[in-house]
This record gives structure tokens, C-alpha cells and sequence, in this order.
């Protein structure tokens, strides 16, 4: 979209990461919070590998604290040699957690707190100079041991704002290398989280993160939104899988970054793997894949209505701002039912490799539409349809064939 | 969110239509474009009532034109006498549509035309001069006939801003009572949404409608933000179903708007038919619920992690903005896994009825989540390694038991 928007360049684009973001994906952690989720090691290191093969900049994991086996996770995890992506693990802010964190060969430690009333209140019970004097302890520590450190506030939008500049200036002090922003709840829209990422951005030095849940529809938006207003890291999972209906869909989020940073999102990612990642963690979690899911839902790059497949056929971009190829998908034009045009059937007649004119082709159409309106078709029904037509029209137009050819042999 | 949120109120808050928009629903027309969509005249009939009941707005329909059978449908949904929903048909800028769509008894018909280069190239191949004339014959046409009308741009994000305008204020002048803005290919974001919404909105009397597709994931958010730059209706479908992945879907917007602006939504929707809603659709077009949908995917009210299944249980909005009882539906804490926390083994304890202490729940705690390390668990699993614990414990405490029945009776 970047090419044909007509309200760009604009001074506030020169804010915007969206031509520099990177990935930060968190199947292992916030997926593993999936109803469904059960992650054998096996399972892990597939998906793992999987992962880096994509080309996600950093892998986040579980907690080794949350269980003995998710120690040894994150260690096998770690030990696996990935080409693309780091590794990081979340942990609560803790010194406890930290001093566990980073003996497992990550490179880097994800801590987080909540900051809104309503986790100080209900969660922890912490008040915000605890929570101040926590990070800095613990950041400390993690950035004494070399490893990249990010600073978190659970439910950022409904948290007071000075209470976020405050913690977030003093971290950033004191050299954190990344602070995250979450919407915890799923509760932010776009314009929310563009005043309140620009904020943020004009106030600290370091990168910002950013964590969307999904629970109000706009996860993908929001995440885009934040990049532009200067957000650079974006949390993903594979379909977004999390916690209730999950967070921002890598698959989505790669639609969404496609359009509008084309150039840098082929060269980056290997855009031909999500359907083959989005399979395999539908199969390990036990669902189907969204029957309306961006890029890889099977009806994605369907073409139904008659007047749609008319411009699709002279040049896809008319109805289509996704190019099926960039995916390693194809495109497909539903001719076969009631709302079918006649430039439809007339492509359908050519890769049958039949002869019809186009005055015939309407008059199969009708057909075509008059029998959509009785019960569903099928591709099967069309095609006979056409065939029967076909057929009836070369028994008269034998001699009209003897006619051509005679008049060929005339003129040659 | 809006009480919530600490950004309000701001001077474009007063131009926002969040709180008394209107849904155009157009699962009987977008809908239909759906690849897996054949509605018999039953099934449409089943879906308007629905839709009426449910309290939509205006219901839009396939046009007339397209089949004998489709014309006959509009008549028949026309001569429903529904409630609440108004009846509007979805026409071609055309006169000959226009005379018959004003035949069928609707209370209203939405014109369309594309506008940008790509479809007056491989589309239609008309000019703005050749639309405008069309515009102003159509409009003034049903005008005279005493209905509604709306006139729309297809793929108005990549139409030209001056040709935008230009058509806009024209047929504003001649009274049109909606002009449509369609994001027809689903690529626009909503910063560019609420820019060009806002600068259209500051150039006509007549009111907005926008069609958004969900190619690249933003359609809910599109919405919401169209709103708050001055569009008053939203085009839904029910599960979001048309060309393609889909537009707006019902649901989901809803999991939006009543974030955003409970009073009006829940006084005047029935969200509690969301569901039913959802599902008599997903049964005619043979798809199944998206594990991920808003509100009724399976997980959207699961909490699993320990430290959020701890919150939840002292306070439900900690980690949930909406609140499943305003759907009809309960919350789930899932207990029977690794990521687990005492909290929560705690809750279901007391759901079992059975008496150990926050120690002791500790204990069982720490051998549930062993347990879910090595294997998926079921509910089953986890209540019985809590009664196997709490038997155990019983044995001991017998004496306990003694003692206090011994105690009660000296005390009583």
C-alpha cells in the first residue's frame, strides 16, 4: 500500500518502523498458554526449527521456572545451533526467576509486571516503587551476565501514564535494551495505541516491543499501528494461539506487512513455509486452521461474484492486494454457481479447451445460472453444462467448420 | 474502554460516531459471495428473521438482477414485515438495476461503482464523467420513488482523493442519503482509514457507510476507526463471510463496540443471539466456528497460566475486558496443566468440596504439575490426584477430626 497511498510521505512517517520491524515469536510461550496447547520436547524443537527456518528474529520461551521439564526446554532449545533467530525466555521480574534465566543459554531474558491498578490490586499486590526498585535489581543483573534484556508492564493501556513514563524513563536509564508494551486484555484500538506508543517513543532511547492480545478483533491493526508510531518489535504466534483467542497471527501479521513493506518482508521472510507452520501447529494443538484465515484460510484467493472475476481475469490486482505466488498459493475463480458472469464461464471454456464465441458463452452462462439458482453446483455440473452446449453447437457447426476450412484452403 | 481511558476526552472525540453507530448487515448479499454460501429462499428467509431479532439495523440483500430467483427472495424477505431491520438491496449504478431493485418493496437500495484506475480500466472502462452522470440519474431516480439511497466507490482507498471528493460532494448536493467508502481489496490500515474518513465526513452533510475486507486482518479495527472519524454504518457479515476471507464479521465488531460503548450495545443488540447466530450460519455454508473467533471460539473465555487464573479468580476483569455473561456464556479457568498455579487447584478444590489447606494445596499443586510435564492432562487426572492427596491426608487427620468434634462439643 505504501506505493499508491496517496497521504504519503507524511512527517510522521519518519517515525515509522514499518519498513524495519522484526519478529518476536512467542508460540513456545504465550501458545503454550493455549487451551490446547501441549508441547512435547520433540514438538518444541520442531517448532523451533520451523521457526527459524521463517526467519523470526527471536524465539521466546516459556519460563524455566514454570516447571522442571521447562527448564530442561529451554536449554535443548538454546542448544540447537538456529541460524535466525535468538533466543529469549519470560520470567516475572524477579531475582529468583533472573539468576535461573540465564544459566539456560538464552540470549536474552523477557521480564515482566504488572503496572495497572487492577493487577496491583488483584495480582501481585506490588506498589509502583517495588516495582521500580525490582526491575532495576534485576535488569541489572541480566545485563551484568551480557544478555539482552526487555522491561514489561502487563495491561500497559489501562495503566496510569505517569506511573508508565516513570518506570519506563527509569529502566531505560539504566540501559534496558528493549521495553515492552502490552495489551494485556485485548481491550486497545488503534488510535489508543498510536498516542500512547508515540509517547513512550519520544521519551526513552531504547526499542519498543509490543504485545497485542486479540479478544476485541484488533491484534493485527494495533500491532501495525504501533509500528507506525515507532514501535519496532512485534509479538506473534503461529495462527495466535495465547491466552483465550490469543495474540497477533504471524500469518496475519505477515498479510498486513506485505502490503505495506513488500520489498523488505520478501527478502526477510520465507513467506512459501507459513502454510506449511500454520499446519503444524494446527495439528499439534488439535485444530483446523480458520476457514477466514488471512493468506491460508481456503477460500483466501476465491473469486466468487460475477463482476469480480471479470477484472480478475484482465488483471488480478483489481481485486486482490495479496499476491497468492508470494505465498506459493494459487488463485481460484468460483464459477460454479449463481452469481457467475460470463467472463468466468469463458475462462472455465478455454481451459477445456473448447470453442465457443461469446455471444455462445452467454448463453451457457444463463444456464449455468439459471440451474445455481435450483441447488448448489458443482465444478463437475458447470462443465457438463458446457460440454452438453458444446456438443449441441458442433453438430451444426460441422459445416461451418467445412466452410473454414474450405475458405482456408481458398485464401492460402 | 471508554471510561477507562486516559486520553479522553479529546476535541475529536466530537466527531466520533462510536457511541450511535449503525450495522448494515450483508450476510444475504456479501455473503452470498462467500465460496461455500448457497442460501435456498428457506435458509434466507431464516437468516433475515435471525438478523431481525438480533436487531441489525438495515439487512442488504443480493441484487434482484442477478437471477430470477434472486428477485424473487428480495420480495419474499420484503414481505417478512420485520421489527427492527430495514431492507436494502445492492445494485450496479444503473437504471436498468435501479427500475426493477424500486419494484421489489425494499425501503432502500445501495449503488455501487468502482472509482479507482484499476477497476475503470479492467472493470467497467468508464470515466468520472460518464460515473458522475450515472450517479446523479440512479440517485434522483429512487429518490423519486420515495427510498433510501446510498451511492458507494468500490476500492475507494486506491481512487484518487480529488475524484473521491468530486463525486462526493455532488451527490451529497442532490440528496443522496450514504455515500459508501469500500476498502474492496481489504489492504487499508487504520490511520489511512480515519484520514480519509474524517477529510470526506468534513466535506458532506450526508451521513458515511463503510464496507471493509479482511484480506490483511484489520477490518474490525478499520471499522471501529472509521467510526471515531465520523462514518456512522458498518457493514457486517455473520463469521465475517464474502469474497475471499471475508469482511467485518458481526461477532467480532461486537466483541469491538460493546468495549467501547456498553450502554448503547447492550441496550439495543441481542448479544446473547450471538452465538446461535454464528452457528445457524457455520451449519449452511458448512464451516466450522474459528478456534480463535471473538466471543465464541472455544478458549475465548479460558484462562490457563497460573498467575492469570489467580487473578481472574479474585477479579474477573484483570484479565478479560469482555465479560461472557453479557453473551450468555461462563468463564473457564483451565487447571489441568503444567502452567498451573496453586490458586487455581485451590478453586477447584473447593468446587470438589473438599477441605485441604493453602499448604497442602501447595503440595498437590507441585505434583499436578510434575505430572503435567510428562503427559497432556484431563480434568479427570487432576481431580483425581487431589482426591488420591486428600485421602491420604484424611487418614491422618481422623484424628484431627476427633479432636475437633471433641473441641465443637466442649465448646458448644
Amino acid at each position: 500500500m505504501s506505493n499508491s497511498n496517496p497521504y504519503a510521505p507524511n512527517p510522521s512517517d519518519f517515525i515509522s518502523n514499518v519498513p524495519r520491524f522484526e519478529i518476536i515469536d512467542s508460540t513456545l510461550r504465550e501458545g503454550e498458554q493455549f487451551a490446547n496447547a501441549f508441547f512435547t520436547l520433540e514438538n518444541k524443537l520442531k517448532i523451533a526449527r520451523a521457526l527459524d527456518d521463517f526467519g523470526v528474529d527471536y524465539i521466546e520461551l516459556t519460563s524455566p521456572v514454570a516447571s522442571d521439564q521447562a527448564r530442561e526446554e529451554v536449554e535443548a532449545i538454546c542448544k540447537l545451533g538456529l541460524k535466525n533467530s535468538k533466543i529469549l525466555t519470560h520470567i516475572r521480574c524477579h531475582m529468583h526467576d533472573a539468576k535461573i534465566a540465564v544459566e539456560t543459554g538464552v540470549d536474552g531474558v523477557n521480564v515482566f509486571i504488572g503496572t495497572s491498578n487492577f493487577l496491583r490490586t488483584h495480582s501481585h499486590g506490588k506498589d509502583m516503587s517495588f516495582i521500580t526498585k525490582s526491575a532495576i535489581e534485576v535488569i541489572q543483573f541480566v545485563k551484568s551476565k551480557g544478555l539482552e534484556i526487555r522491561f514489561s508492564t502487563e495491561d500497559s493501556f489501562r495503566s496510569d501514564i505517569v506511573d508508565l513514563l516513570n518506570i519506563y524513563t527509569t529502566v531505560d536509564k539504566i540501559g534496558v535494551n528493549r521495553i515492552g508494551i502490552a495489551d494485556t486484555v485485548g481491550g486497545a484500538n488503534p488510535r489508543q495505541v498510536y498516542d500512547l506508543i508515540r509517547t513512550i517513543k519520544s521519551s526513552v532511547k531504547c526499542e519498543i516491543e509490543t504485545h497485542f492480545h486479540n479478544d476485541t478483533g484488533c491484534a493485527i491493526a494495533n500491532a501495525y499501528t504501533a509500528l507506525e508510531a515507532g514501535a519496532k518489535f512485534i509479538d506473534t504466534c503461529v495462527l495466535g494461539i495465547g491466552e483465550r483467542n490469543g495474540i497477533v497471527p504471524l500469518g496475519g501479521f505477515m498479510a498486513r506487512m506485505v502490503v505495506s513493506a513488500p520489498e523488505y518482508v520478501k527478502s526477510k521472510y520465507k513467506l512459501h513455509q507459513i502454510r506449511d507452520l500454520e499446519n503444524l501447529i494446527a495439528d499439534i494443538v488439535q485444530v483446523n486452521i480458520p476457514f477466514n484465515n488471512p493468506i491460508t484460510g481456503f477460500c483466501a484467493f476465491t473469486h466468487k461474484a460475477g463482476i469480480h472475476a471479470k477484472a480478475i481475469l484482465a488483471n488480478p490486482s483489481t481485486y486482490e492486494i495479496l499476491n497468492p505466488q508470494d505465498f506459493g498459493l494459487t488463485r481460484y475463480i468460483h464459477f460454479a454457481n449463481r452469481l457467475t458472469g460470463w467472463n468466468a464461464i469463458k475462462a472455465r471454456v478455454e481451459q477445456l479447451n473448447l470453442d465457443l464465441t461469446d455471444d455462445q458463452i452467454k448463453i451457457v452462462t444463463n444456464q449455468i445460472k439459471q440451474m445455481g439458482d435450483i441447488r448448489p453446483l458443482g465444478i463437475e455440473d458447470v462443465d457438463s453444462i458446457i460440454k452438453d452446449y458444446h456438443a449441441k453447437t458442433t453438430e451444426t457447426v460441422d459445416t461451418t467448420d467445412s466452410n473454414r476450412a474450405a475458405k482456408r484452403q481458398r485464401t492460402d
